[in-house]
């Protein structure tokens, strides 16, 4: 295979093996090998039907690549170090295969908008596989919310009890936050799908080539309409690290919560011994492990956005080589988005909710307050005073381990004679719940309409 | 003014000043005064139109509220770190000025949703301003651009000659850039358009409230559908510090250029000595201050951006005390976004580029060889065949002092045959620009054409 | 007061007021007012010193600073926006108080050497102040731990119950952290304690100046071997910001722990009222907000990390006005720092471990499997082999609801016929702490033994 | 192979392949075969040692753990996901080659104990090549210092000519830099060279274990006194990302200065062909590539440094599966370390500093302007003033195209009469380079200080 270095011209030392080693990215941009052919066999078919090439080359060169195509596929492609980069290792071994015809390939064109279209087209091909993983795990959450409407348990704030809700809830709140990190995916196409190709180096070519011709055959909505644009944005890139941050984020919290809901303490869940590990010392260890992965893996993402961001502060335009930092990072996240959002879901679809703890969970405690200084305030008292009644009433049930419903009416009509005997009523769980009709409330009736218009959403 | 805690019912023990200090947040968030008293007009309002408050409680909240909003505005209010925060401060101050009737206003709402309002508030209220002052820089651009079309500069690419191009063309790249910034900030609104209020402390309320009247009184497009993502989300803000790192990216690789334009060796700018400062012991320095200052800022922001990330990892829904920390990084970044535009839209505008100089960069340097490499390709020779032509002649004019189109036409032929007379008017600078009409090209019409557009975009 | 500009001599325009104010630092280096006027009086004697300035002039100019200083502690300073930074500001308060002759103090320096020894001289102010705050935690951590060497808690790993290990072997680990933290603060000191000053502008001076006579006024132990470095190097704050995110981070891990502990699931811990707070709606909230908080302002050391790594990336030698920023996230970490210190001190101080329940914790689970494990191990069986064996027996146990220490004899035998009588006493939690006796276990006497040698440590 | 769970025995469901692999970090852990044999081999000499193992099983294991070692230097280790990581892996293997006796070697200790243990070696087997390669780089730049001390150019502050400096001068500032960088890297060696092994899973264990003797086997100065500690601490990788995110920075500045020396505005260095490359489309292009990537990759490291952080923020004592991400970004930071410094060391040593053109610049320009004012200021002008007077006397240069040297007598003391011939010796660049004698100045004597010191600190 050629390995003469095809910008060579004017040069007259040779780079020691280890320098070009460290410059070459053809270690991890072999990645987008698929993405360079297809933006190859555009640009010379755009070649051909602006006449800057003859036919006859045109054809050449394309059944030359769509051959390298049929070899990548076959796992027959063998890239070197010597070519530097997916560019030139495929530039060389066209020549291999049809010769020097191969050279006109790079006619009206750059490396610069070169690696950007494969880069785009990387990215282009990956984000509708991020947001059918987010789909996939939207539609088990809403089916798992279905079956949990009328499931209660402790609802946090401060990791304290705060009031009883129903998990359907929970769960949806999770839908909510997926629901934005799709739109977010979907923004991020609008500027992932501009066509860079055509602007050359960075100014644009003289010969009269047509790009919206290239970005057609590409499946590219836009073309870039600034050629030093063109080569130095990379902020499609970085939409992807923060929006894919942010994701990962949200996963991170309900892995925290995985993680504490199946410790001894709160036993809320169990998950399948399919998604959890052993200890290599302690028999009877069944660990979270992959909810812990994925929360650890969100600092990953993060670093990456950071790393992006940093690379990238201060270069001038247009291309410079600090760009090339832009690959791995973002690669990496899509290698860590896709199973993590995979093995999220299937964690969650397996796992089963400990139903009659959690409920439990809602009985002794004082998550009924609240319900308390609500019936005090529609009684007319306000509701600064009322929180304070119930806040000694509360004080008083530690001490004595009461809790409210376990106190009699003498008891509570000592705090406030406002109090009733229908007061028991508004003090269960479930009824708490049921009745906290507000929009978007946990009150059944309010889950009922949130998975009814998810699954509008979701096209069920 | 009342200082006891208003959350105190249940408690013995009284927190030391420093602690409380420690825990405050009102020197910080009382730059949400405006939107806590707004969030609080609407919120009674509804409260009144669903008969949860009688009318009278209500226009007595509504006056209490509008005499303190006055005095917030005539800087008479005062805050004190004994009430926590913004809310509780209101509230206190609130008590004092209309009695406990003001002890009503806080019926079916907690701080959670409250806090939560404000910030969504306070953002709707300055993603407008960034937006305009994105505009403005805009077409700052633009016109600089229509004076600047057929200025010749040298190209870049890794800070070296690469080819010559329009210094209009420069600056719509960022035009471009700035557009994309301004999508973003665009689409941030809509996540941060939709209304907590209404989600109570993090499950809704059994107050019959409506949502849909408050967010009407607010101008809010949606309310949140889920109560416990109502409280617990930041993603709109996350989506700030975002956008705000990538615009803030764009700014720093601009003063990057301008830093070196106004060097003793670029002298390609001027600027004003408006936008410089002067040093306290070398009397002749001249120093691009802002723009050394906004590429610093680029630092700040970005861990803004990073520690909200960090902060928000792994907290189990909903509230906790750490989202207290998303604030103070997203005023600092609007404290930092905004004056940073300002004074960058100042120092472009007032700078003057130093059209000869620039020219002259362009014509005694080898950035026109990619015309002689594209002029031998048009006579047939194979691209890479042009380039390793060029690349020798280019070796030969360093040993020799000469630039290409100083050689004379034996010189150039014994490189390559093909090579005729009217080669040297393809390396002649303003011609190699002229002649990229490639669509996003630096050619002048392209230039043109995309001024146009812009133009067009601005509403001009 | 004097505002007109100090370097002012060769500009023709004026600023425009906000954009002096964008680029003055005086909103936040007023903080450095003492390190400034500090600095100012050691260069001043030492021109004296060495006769660049006569005695009469230094004697003036010492009065004046010393005046100075005086008003600055009476809080009778003001500093103007006008006068940019906090040395311009002195050096016009200076004029105004003794005319003219203030003019020489700024001989031989710039103020890039001076700004650079103020920061230099505030952080070598501010790093003892850290040690002794992480020192008191430390005596809080030993003394506890002293109290609890034999309180039996659950261990654990994954969140899951792993071994039972003493409370005081648990805070002796945080011990551990914290000095591991010590020591890099005093590492840190290293950098910090190197004096800038005498690399006026960047170069050095003509001036016959004796940094080691500065140095010693100002009690530092190295000076700047090279002046372009000495303008330019913030390693030392650097190394700050990464020692106070590792801080931050182990802070961050415990307060996660506590806010589990004093769940309603865990109630393994009980925070004094003086460190949590309540909620505005529900009245029995009782919130570790102390420790969420702590936990909470990791994210924004790490971002001021990150935002000074971003910011001095790229630099060129030797001062940028960049470095401006390097400021206020240095400050605002030493403003965090401290009082997080603090605050988890006084917390952990008044909190109440829950002994009774957190030896129940190890009593009805099997965290006593190693036990066996290590038992059969004991007995010749091949660890891996007895893992096995005891792997099955908790799935037994899951399945019949019993512990191990619950299984009859001929159970445990039907496993394993090596088991004898003698496993119960094994499987006791008290027994399977106490007999971890390797070095750094949790057995009692190795708590003990690490109490001892910390002790030692702190001088107590 | 085996490839059953060896922690199965609990277990009864299977994950799927995928679930495993996500889990497994066998594809990058293996980098650390070599450090697990080892430590298995000093682990399993320690049970010996202590008779917890007859020396027959220990002698076959030590043969097998050798045998395996050889076949891992010879390339025939291969190891399968099944296995989850290299502990598992190496286990199997050993396994495969000596039967169920292997299964002794996991007695007293656990994988938490072990990861932390390769890991450490890890480190500390890369820490001395770091600062070998470091080491290096100072050689270099001391041996180039030597050969340029009086090499004047100009000094920058803002990127604007500020004082004429040593070349030299200059080079010895990034020594220090390196200095400090080393310092850094020595003290990681202390809290990296502490033995975690023993610590098991994190209690310690039962077994009579002799950590001290496995300490000395694996050249150990400390064990870890804390068996939590030990299992949860990843200090020394933060320490180790934070060090190497400063020398990433350090190198990030002066590969910015080459970027711009090697520039066509400044000329002031020329790289060698072997470090540079040139454009596929632009012949004539030489690109300092090598510059740029490594300055690129400060982001890449900055990454790995917050995403560690991240990661490690929140979690709960002891071991948590989160911790498996502490690996890759500390690889990657090594594998970009080694040959960031490698590789900048050979583009310095054999790039070539244009002298005269250096020169020159210092001699249009008003770098001198300094001179001036000190010159003033020895006679007795406040410093203030002189600048002012300076400060005109370059607007007037400015105007009339004159430099302070090329005005007359007459038109410099028309400014102050205090101004006589003597002044256009102090004008001269060399004259201001070589008369900064201040201590670590860039007079030429300060310079030769400095190197002389520098070889003595480098042992030369």
């Amino acid at each position: 295979m050629s390995t003469k270095k095809l910008w060579g011209g004017r040069f007259q030392e040779q780079a020691a093996e280890w320098v070009d080693q460290f410059g070459a990215s053809i270690s991890f941009d072999q990645l987008m090998a698929d993405e360079d052919i297809e933006g190859s066999l555009a640009h010379v078919k755009m070649l051909g039907h602006t006449k800057i090439l003859p036919m006859a080359d045109v054809d050449q060169i394309v059944a030359g690549l769509n051959g390298l195509r049929d070899d990548l596929h076959a796992g027959k492609l063998h890239f070197t170090v010597e070519n530097e980069d997916i560019h030139m290792n495929i530039e060389a071994l066209l020549t291999d295969r049809i010769g020097p015809v191969a050279g006109k390939l790079h006619t009206a064109r750059s490396r610069n908008d070169q690696v950007a279209t494969d880069f785009h087209l990387y990215l282009k091909n990956r984000l509708p596989q991020v947001i059918d993983e987010i789909t996939t795990l939207q539609k088990t959450l809403v089916a798992m919310a279905e079956k949990n409407i009328e499931t209660i348990m402790p609802g946090y704030t401060h990791l304290q009890h705060a009031q009883p809700i129903s998990y359907g809830h929970y769960l949806m709140a999770y839908y909510q936050m997926l629901k934005r990190d799709k739109e977010r995916f979907e923004f991020n196409m609008k500027h992932t799908d501009i066509l860079p190709l055509g602007a050359a180096a960075l100014a644009g070519t003289t010969f009269p080539i047509d790009r919206e011709y290239t970005a057609k055959e590409l499946g590219f909505g836009q073309v870039y309409p600034n050629s030093l644009d063109a080569v130095s944005d990379r902020d499609f890139a970085l939409e992807f690290l923060s929006n894919s941050s942010i994701l990962m984020m949200h996963l991170s919290r309900f892995c925290e919560e995985i993680s504490m809901w199946v410790s001894h303490e709160f036993k809320y869940l169990e998950l399948s011994d399919a998604y959890t590990t052993g200890s290599s010392i302690m028999p009877q260890k069944k660990n979270p492990d992959m909810a812990e992965l994925i929360r650890g893996k969100s600092g990953r993402v993060y670093g990456h956005l950071i790393g992006l961001l940093s690379t990238m502060k201060s270069l001038p335009l247009a291309y410079n080589k600090d760009l090339q930092e832009d690959k791995e990072g973002t690669f990496d996240t899509v290698k860590t988005l896709l199973p993590s959002l995979k093995v999220f879901n299937g964690m969650l679809k397996t796992a089963k909710p400990n139903v009659e703890r959690m409920k439990q969970a809602t009985e002794n405690d004082f998550s009924n307050a609240t319900e308390l200084a609500d019936y005090l305030a529609t009684k007319g008292i306000p509701f600064r005073e009322a929180h304070g009644i119930v806040g000694k009433l509360v004080l008083k049930g530690i001490e004595t381990h009461q809790n409210l419903q376990d106190m009699s009416l003498e008891e509570l009509q000592a705090a406030s004679p406002k109090i009733e005997e229908d007061v028991y009523h508004d003090l269960k769980s479930e009824v708490a719940v049921e009745r906290r009709h507000s929009l978007g409330g946990t009150g059944f009736d309010q889950v009922r309409l949130q998975i009814k218009n998810a699954k509008q959403e979701l096209g069920e």
